[in-house]
């Protein structure tokens, strides 16, 4: 990556026009990195591209950037693959947001189910949303994971529409990843992943009733902890489709 | 699991036989887990089975305990995987012993390269091993991982004789994982994975050039973390061979 690259939110960028950035950005560009008039820079908003820009002026806590360039941003996956993780401890959903936004993951929807024994804390929301584009710029991508508000289980059909596969990791399972996997050329894709202590058999039954192309799968013999079970899962479906 | 799970080394457990174990194991089944006299619980001593055991007598800082059966483990990996990681930090490093072993590997080899920026802290071993136990217990393992001593890169020709396939992942590579997976079987496998800055094209090609089943795959237009790319090469490994 020859360009730092920033992520901004709800702004529509384009070439030849100048924005304003606040202190955030200002304190990183200028404090951190260091960048001077005329230097350039990557700024992405989640459409996919990269803006080319240069730094016009430094003014105080705010900077004015103008868009140069607009180029297809190539280290997008060209699936939609979302992560949806029972609540877990802080640190582990925190690891597992920064996993799969490497790995190539569009989104992680958070929620509660019987056996989460962790509570939904929306103050949190931004320095998970600060990890996740850390994770975008180190790895180069255009976007964002976006984070979804933390849910109760039974939102998840719902939220799951017009995907074209879900799998769910459920132990008491038999079929194979493999088998399961095979010959799928999903584009939207989501993976559901219980909490420690997994999901009641009613609950899996219900998502299986109500979510119409789900399919539950076995992660194997040996029990993963939740986090490794998400990453791990997440790795393995991009390396299916090809992404890996 | 029904029986809480102990680590043991080089004792060569066997049926009808009693051994004294010392402080560690009776602070663990004592004072943390409460084991009661004739309760029950399970030693490994990686050897790839669960020897079922009753705890005979409690003394001051030992017990004794009684071998009733030996059982074969059935959580453990047909498959011999063993990873080779380039230095990173201690809380890497870390993550990645855990996370491999409850994906089944068996073994961890840490070296260092022109760009580890890290040095080897011998004293760090005894934390590493713990960590590795405990993911073993968690995840109903009877073997723990293998932990070498850190070596240099031009260690690692040695160290992986008689392997029947070595991946190295090297980002300046187009070969496809999937083609490079495509119909082997091997029961012996490694994978190179380097720190953050990468290897040489030297250190690359001395490597290719002197493990004779190696392999260099490219892991994606993402550029992974190095704990990322471990973790999820070794999980799509496991899955390839069938056993996640």
């Amino acid at each position: 990556m020859k360009f730092k690259r920033f992520f901004v939110k709800n702004i529509p960028l384009q070439v030849g026009t100048s924005y304003e950035l606040g202190r955030d950005h200002y304190n990183y560009m200028i404090n951190v990195i260091r960048l001077k008039q005329n230097g350039q820079l990557i700024l992405c908003n989640n459409t996919g591209y990269d803006f080319l820009c240069s730094l016009e002026e430094i003014e105080k806590n705010k900077v004015i950037i103008k868009v140069l360039e607009k180029n297809i941003n190539k280290k997008e996956a060209r699936v939609n693959l979302t992560v949806c993780q029972a609540l877990v401890k802080n640190d582990k959903f925190e690891l597992i947001a920064q996993k799969i936004t490497e790995l190539g993951a569009s989104g992680l929807i958070g929620f509660e189910s019987k056996f989460t024994a962790v509570k939904a804390k929306t103050n949190k929301l931004d320095r998970l949303e600060k990890i996740t584009e850390n994770a975008s710029r180190q790895c180069g991508r255009a976007n964002t994971l976006k984070i979804n508000k933390v849910v109760k289980i039974d939102v998840l059909p719902e939220l799951l529409k017009g995907y074209d596969l879900v799998l769910l990791a459920y132990e008491n399972n038999k079929n194979s990843l493999k088998e399961v996997l095979k010959n799928k050329t999903p584009k939207n894709i989501a993976i559901i992943i219980g909490s420690e202590g997994g999901f009641t058999n009613e609950e899996a039954l219900v998502l299986e009733k109500e979510i119409k192309n789900l399919k539950t799968v076995s992660l194997g013999k040996r029990i993963l902890r939740a986090e490794t079970a998400s990453i791990a899962l997440a790795g393995i479906v991009m390396y299916e489709l090809g992404e890996i």
